[in-house]
């Protein structure tokens, strides 16, 4: 490596010295994203937005194969509609954007900018609900919402993000929950299948759950620096909103009842955890599904031995069914293209010169392992397939390592305070479930309960933070 | 046709009798759409949002391949920026909806809920360009923009509506005048091979162009009430953003420069001329390329003679090239269905019953001539598929024969309020291009000059609204 290309590495502060200015300079040297003028706002740009475009592709195919069908409610919702449902109000208002003049005009009645959409949906469907025969409602939106947050970060959270939120009507409680819990499913496999990220899933607690919420159910995941990212959630909303809004329907026997209701989202904080979890002081390390160049061919020599044209053979053959860049850029040298690659992430790299087409070869480089090999032409796609999937294999199997070295037993709340402070990351261990000792936990170590998992372990009787019956196992975390 | 089945068709208005009424039934009674609890804003239900996804698609698609990438810019802009450009502002300050909170907090600054994203994206823009080497920008973003509006329309005009608006700069004014024109030209692509919407295309008059516009180029489709939709518009913005936001590059030459720049865009508002240009009084006609179904199989009889079975056959066969569905619901007869798919604008459906299965066939039915036709079991497919295409040829043929018809010349401003008055359409006349001129005709017609067509002709001299000299040839008509 030439002297361009040390300089052009030693740009990321390395991870170790300081995780936050790590991962700000990842974000902003990968162009995936921007400041904007409003403070705690961003700009996604076009690299990561491409990211996003591939998650939302899965993801919507997923929501469809399961009967859900897409529609568009409006974005400003009237303040008296927020208010419905108490428990929503109370969670929601303090960090909602108001709109108050409409042109020169002041409204008579404010409209907050919506932070999330139950309350104009559930609105709506109170008009369309009428006979047992139109359950269930399977609707989604993609959208984008605002919640007015003081401290941000792109990605992780910001005033303004992009989601999709899942609104489902059921006769009775058990298809509510079992729409609850697939869609957990279907956002536990994108996190795994899709994006190589483990997640731990469960139940949170009666603190922490969805304002408005019967019981929330969340998938979260660890990052490099140990802390913990919810990365998606399922509600039960059990008939809270759908009483609050008189929503009903004729049954079979002929009463009025109100329906069941589930609510479930994920959104552009997916991005943030692809980052914590797979990238590394080189920069960003894409899981191939969503990565939107899987494969860059850098020429080397390009005027020589018929490179070009190889390469654009190369690119023809492979461009079907991968998503393939050619760098061709003139005023750049090999290694500054390779390094700059490396540092946006691209799953695997094609070099190929006048030697490697006289041998019949190409180099492929892989940004997971940092492995190259040499690989005959005529196997070149083949090969370039297979490895896609071993890199994804390979990430979701670091990350689980990492997760699983950074997961720890406590006996007491001492050792508890210790790992928080020393080494931070997922601490298993039973709990009584209340909300004093939970405020206690968070109050002396910053944790909290990240949630009570579907795979619970005995691990013994009392609750190591207060001595009471432990009702349950819990993950405990420091969190985004 | 039973009594059930007549009463089903009466449901919508005929659009001789109340064209507004219409429109108003049609969208409303195929689910298309729903008025929300805030005036002027719109829900769009599941129905009329597989269309807005199948037009994405088809733009998307389009867009990419001219090398154009997707991003996102944040949803409130601040007053100071949307006042950095004169015209801009002037135009689009009396029609925004304002932020004035954020939580419990007065913000030091209003912030404008985007009614579109130039001056957000030029800052931008501003922060991000430094050399000729960084040019072109091709950018697009997808997402909803509010304008408040006084009187509204489902589709046509709303308060807030879905759209994708393009953002690209350029070194030169040739490149920009060429992008814009290019954009203009897919737009009409759209509208003629998805849409089968016939479209003018021409540049819009000083007076109709967009605020902040050096020149609007404009597509313009004439409805059935033969009032003229203003469908897609591109704007080359020459420098007058780029100068006013400060955009500058370090070019070939080493001076500093502003870059030219151009916006385009087309919304939800396309949905409501495929309505006004192809809908009848039993409701909708889809074009194929748009339809959420293209293809309804309504079995009959179903528990007889394996018709069932046979159903599930030929929707497999179909599935996987087709949007196909099978209407198997109980509690309806098939002249029931029928009439809900006929309304509901499905272009074809699949009539089968037992007689039909003795015989290895089936009647398909074409929603745009209201024909039957018996076809073999074996060619089906194959004739589906003809018959898609030879639909979609059909209503873009009806759609221009009937523009033509409505398509009107005049030797005089008499027979202009002459044919305003009685048989609205376009009207094709040379013009003068004054502004005092535009203005009387639209006091006197309600007619606006639609645009300054591409394609002249020429009618005259001089020009028969004020008898001064003719400059170019120019549609008119009433507009939505």
């Amino acid at each position: 490596m030439g002297k361009k290309d040390k300089q052009f590495v030693a740009e990321i502060t390395p991870m170790e010295v300081d995780f936050a200015q790590w991962y700000t300079d990842v974000i902003l040297k990968t162009d995936l994203v921007d400041y904007s003028p409003v403070k705690g706002f961003m700009v996604i740009k076009p690299y990561g937005y491409a990211i996003w475009e591939n998650i939302q592709k899965y993801m919507d195919d997923r929501f469809k194969e399961t009967g859900h069908k897409n529609c568009y409610f409006p974005l400003l919702i009237p303040e008296s509609l927020l208010k419905k449902e108490a428990e929503h109000v109370e969670g929601f208002a303090p960090e909602v954007a108001w709109v108050t003049h409409g042109g020169q005009e002041e409204l008579a009645e404010r409209l907050c900018v919506r932070p999330t959409s139950e309350t104009i949906i559930c609105e709506m469907y109170s008009k369309w609900l009428k006979s047992y025969r139109d359950l269930p409602f399977l609707y989604n939106q993609w959208c984008s919402v605002v919640r007015w947050e003081k401290s941000t970060r792109p990605f992780l959270r910001t005033s303004e993000f992009l989601w999709q939120e899942g609104h489902t009507l059921h006769e009775t409680y058990e298809e509510a929950q079992e729409e609850t819990l697939q869609m957990l499913q279907i956002y536990k496999e994108t996190a795994e299948e899709l994006l190589a990220m483990p997640v731990v899933v469960g139940r949170k607690s009666e603190k922490e759950k969805f304002a408005g919420a019967h019981a929330t159910y969340t998938m979260e995941a660890l990052m490099h620096d140990g802390k913990a990212l919810q990365a998606g959630t399922s509600h039960n909303l059990a008939q809270h909103f759908t009483t609050a809004f008189d929503i009903n329907y004729l049954d079979r026997d002929g009463e009025l009842k109100h329906p069941y209701h589930t609510s479930w989202g994920v959104s552009t904080r997916l991005i943030g955890g692809i980052i914590m979890v797979h990238g590394d002081n080189r920069g960003l390390v894409l899981p191939p599904g969503i990565a939107p160049v899987q494969v860059v061919i850098v020429p080397i020599a390009a005027h020589k031995g018929g490179v070009t044209e190889k390469v654009d053979e190369i690119f023809a053959h492979l461009k079907k069914d991968i998503r393939v860049e050619v760098d061709d850029r003139e005023n750049y040298s090999p290694g500054w293209k390779f390094n700059e690659w490396e540092m946006k992430g691209v799953p695997l790299r094609i070099e190929i010169g006048p030697k490697d087409i006289e041998n019949q070869q190409a180099v492929l480089f892989r940004r997971d392992t940092l492995e190259k090999e040499v690989v005959a032409l005529d196997q070149l796609k083949e090969k370039v397939q297979g490895l896609l999937g071993d890199v994804h294999n390979n990430l979701l199997l670091k990350a689980k390592n990492m997760r699983d070295e950074k997961t720890y037993y406590i006996k007491n709340f001492d050792e508890m305070k210790e790992i928080m402070q020393t080494k931070p990351g997922f601490v298993k261990a039973m709990w009584c479930q209340e909300r004093e000792c939970e405020d206690k936990i968070k109050a002396e170590t910053a944790a909290t309960v990240r949630c009570i998992p579907f795979e619970q372990e005995k691990l013994g009787e009392t609750c190591p933070f207060c001595g009471k019956e432990a009702k349950v196992m819990a993950y405990f975390a420091k969190a985004y």
